[in-house]
């Protein structure tokens, strides 16, 4: 990103080092007519390919960032798919890709693809950016809470396969990342909810700092206070940079860390058959690994109590889901690509902010429902 | 690749270095029966994934593969696709995909994808390998000799869309590549002497020795010796090699030079409603290339003469082909990839085993049809 473009006040802007590359991320509020200029930055650019989805483009987001493309006086091009998981698709991929090298003005190499809008238009737009041409420049801007503190960093990009989600995919990492808190303020109260469980899988497992943030501001919070968003966000991207410098393909042990809650969340989501939001998932997940480090003896009950606390302060799931069923979880749990040979991989809470892979755990040492 | 592993006398092996990773190429005859313990060497190995094409599978070269890695215990599934370049889209590798992630022992993070066949497995294979979980092992066995020489080094793997050839696609290097020159004896003359079109760019553009060794060996060219066969290989894999150690993401301005006479016959090629096999339309581009250099004074007319004796000595297209349009050739080239801003950029000889790239050339500049 072009330092010397002009930032709005209170702006914070992070950098993701990654070998010999790195890129900025760029956190505030109003950011959106700012995104031109940040494009332009990257010059040459033959054209802005412009991907967003039908919900964000009713919000008016995509036009915002659009005519801020524009004025620059760069080339543009807009694809709209359908909001929902089932355009993270191959189908779409391909009506998308040619597209791309048909339009008036084809996408070339000089070309930068934008995703605007939530992890599917960012999943999506990144796989398309990977593979078109053998890879073109791909650029995020994340307009939900979930996609703006997790999917947007850290290059992970991917599509669907009938029955088997992010299964086909890329480590393309973007060339930057935009984030408007302002995007929140319409974002529907459940996807709200959904990014607030990543956030507090940030804070249990890998910033304590965080976690007395989220403790002393859960009134702000649940009123989207656009300071304390900022605040949050960059906290977030800043624990996932750090971790992704250190693991870019998830090669050294240490993106799992991110995986909190998730080993649980997954089976939760498979359970309701993707009904249940990711993060909402994830909060449940949370809960119930918090449960079974305390059974393991890794934390005491004090760190159960605060963090169901926590979660009920901020509306969040803070139980075990009813019908929770040992053997059937263990099954499902097992399926997760972090399982090797049969055994069960979990990471689980040592104290708060500090997290570790424990292996080898059986149904038996899961919490009563 | 196992270093301890058996290798058949005459065998050559040849290391390609990519910054901290390194991948070998083993060149020699009858090696098809060691591609299990070549693979098994790449432990661990949860299964070998092979992918081949009706062709190869009719000639029992998959099988001769296959029973080879049977032998050493490990896991196999096998994938046939029809023989030709329509097996080379989007809709093959979502079947692919699925047929991977849900057959009896679904493809896993430590399973290697083996294409055995030509180009269109190889770049097949390889484009499912960089995909399928964010990118598993991809190994090459290549059975046609333009994918020895060329294709199956290099990291470059795509699919093509309706119209868009290698549009979608990654550079995703395999982990080795074992090349057996029997396979040669039993290929179709019009691809073999594709394949040969390859050879000599190498031979003209970047290494005059192996020039003289192909003027010197034209008979036993044409015969298909395997001692002949296998040191032309090696050598056109050894110079590939160092320019893919040099460029390998095409970013370096070194690769380019690969593309001796490749304007020219992408040319030809569309022209032909890529009925030319790929080779031969290089063959004639290096024929018109030649005569351009000549026309710009790159190189005297002896150099023009020399090159149009060794294609008439190897039964390679010597002339400039019937109907050559010097503005229809200028517009088709001007759609080449290394176009910049319009300007037509050609990989010009400037004397035997040299070359440069030239920008700007005209159509008045073309030889005469």
């Amino acid at each position: 990103m072009n330092p010397h473009a002009e930032c709005p006040a209170e702006t914070t802007t992070l950098t993701v080092s990654l070998g010999s590359r790195s890129y900025e991320i760029e956190i505030g509020t109003g950011n959106l007519s700012r995104a031109g200029k940040v494009l332009a930055a990257f010059k040459p650019v033959s054209l802005a390919y412009v991907l967003t989805d039908t919900n964000v483009q009713a919000h008016g987001y995509a036009d915002k960032v659009a005519s801020s493309i524009t004025q620059t006086g760069m080339r543009i091009q807009t694809a709209v798919i359908p909001a929902g998981e089932e355009s993270k698709s191959l189908q779409q991929s391909g009506r998308l890709w040619n597209e791309m090298c048909s339009c008036a003005f084809p996408a070339d190499r000089q070309t930068v693809l934008a995703a605007v809008g939530g992890g599917v238009a960012g999943d999506l737009g990144g796989f398309l950016a990977a593979n078109y041409m053998r890879g073109i420049r791909f650029f995020q801007i994340p307009t939900t809470l979930l996609a703006q503190v997790d999917s947007s960093v850290g290059g992970k990009v991917a599509v669907n396969l009938p029955g088997a989600k992010n299964m086909i995919g890329a480590f393309h990492q973007p060339v930057g990342v935009l984030i408007d808190t302002e995007t929140l303020q319409t974002l529907p109260e459940k996807e709200y909810l959904s990014g607030l469980g990543e956030v507090v899988k940030y804070a249990v497992s890998l910033d304590a700092g965080l976690y007395g943030f989220l403790e002393n501001n859960t009134e702000k919070i649940r009123g989207r206070d656009n300071a304390v968003l900022r605040h949050i966000i960059a906290e977030c991207c800043r624990i996932k940079a750090r971790i992704v410098s250190e693991d870019e393909r998830e090669t050294a042990g240490k993106r799992i860390l991110l995986n909190y809650g998730h080993t649980f969340a997954h089976a939760f989501e498979v359970m309701s058959r993707y009904t249940l939001p990711h993060g909402l998932a994830v909060a449940a997940g949370l809960i119930c690994a918090a449960k079974t480090a305390r059974k393991a003896g890794l934390v005491d009950d004090n760190f159960v109590r605060q963090q169901t606390a926590l979660h009920q302060a901020l509306n969040l799931p803070a139980e075990i889901p009813a019908g929770f069923d040992r053997s059937e979880m263990f099954r499902l749990m097992r399926l997760d690509k972090k399982t090797e040979s049969g055994v069960l991989r979990l990471v689980l809470p040592t104290r708060l902010g500090e997290c570790r892979v424990v292996e080898g755990i059986e149904p038996a040492a899961f919490p009563d429902a």
